[in-house]
């Protein structure tokens, strides 16, 4: 098979010198993790429409100039901008005490008070639900990223169909595999002129519980107290630092993280980890003096998380021309492999490009922001790392830079560096 | 060895026929954990002062009379009463967010502000202290029950030292191992004339955020609010009941587990476990329609966790005869050994006792409840579950009836249960 490549691809023995010192590099880069740090614990969580988002976005774009980026913008994006406030969850009977919550974020604020229903799916649902507050108790059972899409359209969609048969408030058992009692948010909608009712997470122990009062016919009731609000849309900012490709300046390679993450957490696996694998890319291949034939271009995402919008006006400003955009986006932990959208030809293409060094090409799929560029006919990648813990932290207070572990983090770059600069030089 | 055993024990051999049905028994015992849920998710938490530890109490009794005891009683006992309120702890540099908190038990309430100076032990305050907010982080080194003595010490004495030095308000890092961003609160006290100070615990993650800050030379100022009130003494209870002994009735056999939990989880590990250790203890002797030689007496202790009260009041009115008492009060994890204090002899007698069929006997200790009967001469008996997750529950919203395993609990159950029968039978 190596000989094979080495016949095939003109170059490839001396790209291959550069992905193995790449590699090398960002495997004792130490900067990786202490920019995860300066983010994480300097700037903390960042949610749309934050001064956190903001400081980071000031901090993306300094530090991308201080790495020596050949040319460094921001683009203006505006994002939807809500804000949790002071919420409560109280268990008012059959005994007294305030419950672990997070509203899901879209949520709209105010009181809702009444028994609570448990369900396990919409099924359930019907007009006994009328005045009660809707739990649905939806247990991730398959653990990793493979449990969370039988799970997550409850979060998008629960608040309306509860909504729909006369529930004042809902709630969800939080999406997460290890738990300790922590609640998890994420994004919700309202369905077209559904009824907005308050609608968030309770912890996967708290649902339990609630399962269990109801299975042995003990009423509970629950008052949901949220402040949250939505505000006009806010300015914000996609983060563009590039490196000028020397034969192919207008064929742009992509290498994005997202900067905006959830407000209860630091966004540290969520997605800070993505950010500095873009970041330290670009750093990386200008300490070593190289010299691309593309254009490699990092970007950092803004409001990945409700609305993607910084993907979207990217790709409508700039998608033209970009010839691939990787984006790591599921957590700092040991990679395991890639997923990518694009033609056949593509595909087979990018398999040849990792074969004798790179992780396996292992299905389908690429990331929320690089998604928009899909119309482009862009060839989109996804770096998949270990998902066994990543909804231990997914949306979560516990999302904090110790959960990355540093030498996981740099692997994850390693590879994310070399395939950028194959992807940026291979002329096949 | 068991050969020997059946020569030096008259009736041995029939008692470890009754050893063996109760264990059997036992480890079919679906009450148990069914009963743990009531306690738990039922009542829920019941700190001292507590409505829940009342209901508690009375639940306790309720259970004890279903099961046909021969006698229940509750013992009056008057507790402290310190109740929470609200209380937020806010960082507002370098950034303004709000970070998990829980004060510790017996903290005066009040609002402190200031800049955070991080310590890693005593020998670190001095008069830079002054006006400052104390951070002591110490980490947890060694996981489990051996690692809580090297902290615990902080979290009682923390208070007091950092006023010493002029400081508004202390922190401690919480002691735990699994973390998840969860804090873990416990009792704390102000030395004599001392400088009342808010303090509590932060999570580990935020204890290492501050560290990484200060290392760096960034100042961090934090707000501590807290509703923390100390009432008058409450009215509570022992919950005790018995079946009374045939050859030997004013000898007493103890089996316990205290009644009261801190007020942020359910304490289920904390110490459900030990109080189902002790009920279903009484409830499958009766079951079995066995009657022991000495008087068996379940104790459910009010109070173990901020005052000990309970323990206290019981040694005071009842202590003399008490022949030995078994205290289950580390969680209901896989039971590994015993643990107790008394007379060589008695440690001899015991050693004899778990000959055979029983968990080893591994060193020194019993229980915070049942040391106060040490000046009575009773032989004091602790059940020593795994404790490698203990630390990921203890005093911390996590401590939730579905962290207890079933089949843990019963496991626990069947150990309590046969040495509680082997110790009000055996004659030697």
């Amino acid at each position: 098979m190596w000989v094979l490549s080495l016949v095939l691809w003109a170059g490839w023995g001396e790209q291959m010198e550069t992905v193995q010192t790449l590699m090398e590099t960002a495997r004792k880069d130490t900067l990786a993790y202490e920019r995860l740090g300066e983010l994480c614990l300097g700037i903390g969580h960042r949610l749309s429409g934050s001064k956190g988002l903001e400081e980071a976005v000031v901090w993306g774009q300094a530090t991308m100039e201080k790495d020596g980026a050949d040319r460094v913008w921001l683009q203006e994006v505006m994002v939807p901008h809500w804000e949790r406030g002071e919420e409560h969850l109280w268990l008012t009977e059959p005994t007294h005490e305030e419950l672990p919550f997070l509203s899901f974020g879209g949520s709209v604020g105010g009181v809702a008070e009444g028994e609570v229903l448990v369900v396990s799916s919409y099924d359930e649902l019907g007009p006994r639900a009328e005045g009660k507050i809707i739990l649905f108790n939806i247990p991730k059972e398959t653990p990793g990223l493979e449990g969370y899409g039988d799970v997550v359209g409850y979060r998008y969609g629960g608040a309306t169909a509860a909504a729909e048969w006369g529930a004042t408030g809902a709630l969800l058992r939080s999406i997460a595999d290890g738990s300790l009692r922590t609640p998890h948010t994420g994004g919700m909608s309202y369905g077209e002129g559904a009824e907005k009712i308050p609608y968030g997470a309770i912890t996967v122990e708290d649902a339990e519980r609630l399962q269990w009062l109801q299975d042995r016919g003990t009423p509970a009731r629950v008052k949901m107290s949220l402040g949250a609000k939505t505000y006009p849309d806010a300015l914000s900012h996609n983060v563009i630092g590039e490196i000028r490709g020397t034969t192919y300046p207008d064929e742009v390679v992509i290498v994005s993280g997202h900067l905006d993450a959830w407000d209860v957490g630091q966004g540290a696996h969520d997605d800070g980890a993505g950010v500095i694998h873009a970041l330290e890319t670009l750093r990386l291949i200008r300490e070593l003096g190289i010299q691309p034939k593309r254009t490699i271009r990092a970007v950092l995402w803004t409001n990945e998380e409700n609305g993607s919008r910084g993907g979207k006006s990217y790709a409508d400003a700039f998608g033209e021309g970009t010839f691939a955009a990787i984006e790591s986006d599921l957590g700092g932990f040991q990679p395991i492999g890639w997923v990518s959208t694009g033609t056949g030809e593509q595909k087979a293409w990018l398999d040849r490009l990792l074969e004798g060094w790179g992780l396996p090409h292992i299905g389908n799929g690429g990331g929320v922001d690089i998604g928009h560029l899909e119309p482009h006919g862009t060839l989109l990648i996804g770096l998949r790392p270990d998902d066994t813990h990543y909804f231990d932290y997914h949306h979560a207070p516990s999302d904090t830079w110790d959960a990355v572990d540093e030498r996981e983090l740099r692997e994850g770059l390693a590879h994310v560096a070399a395939l950028t600069w194959l992807l940026a030089n291979t002329e096949e």
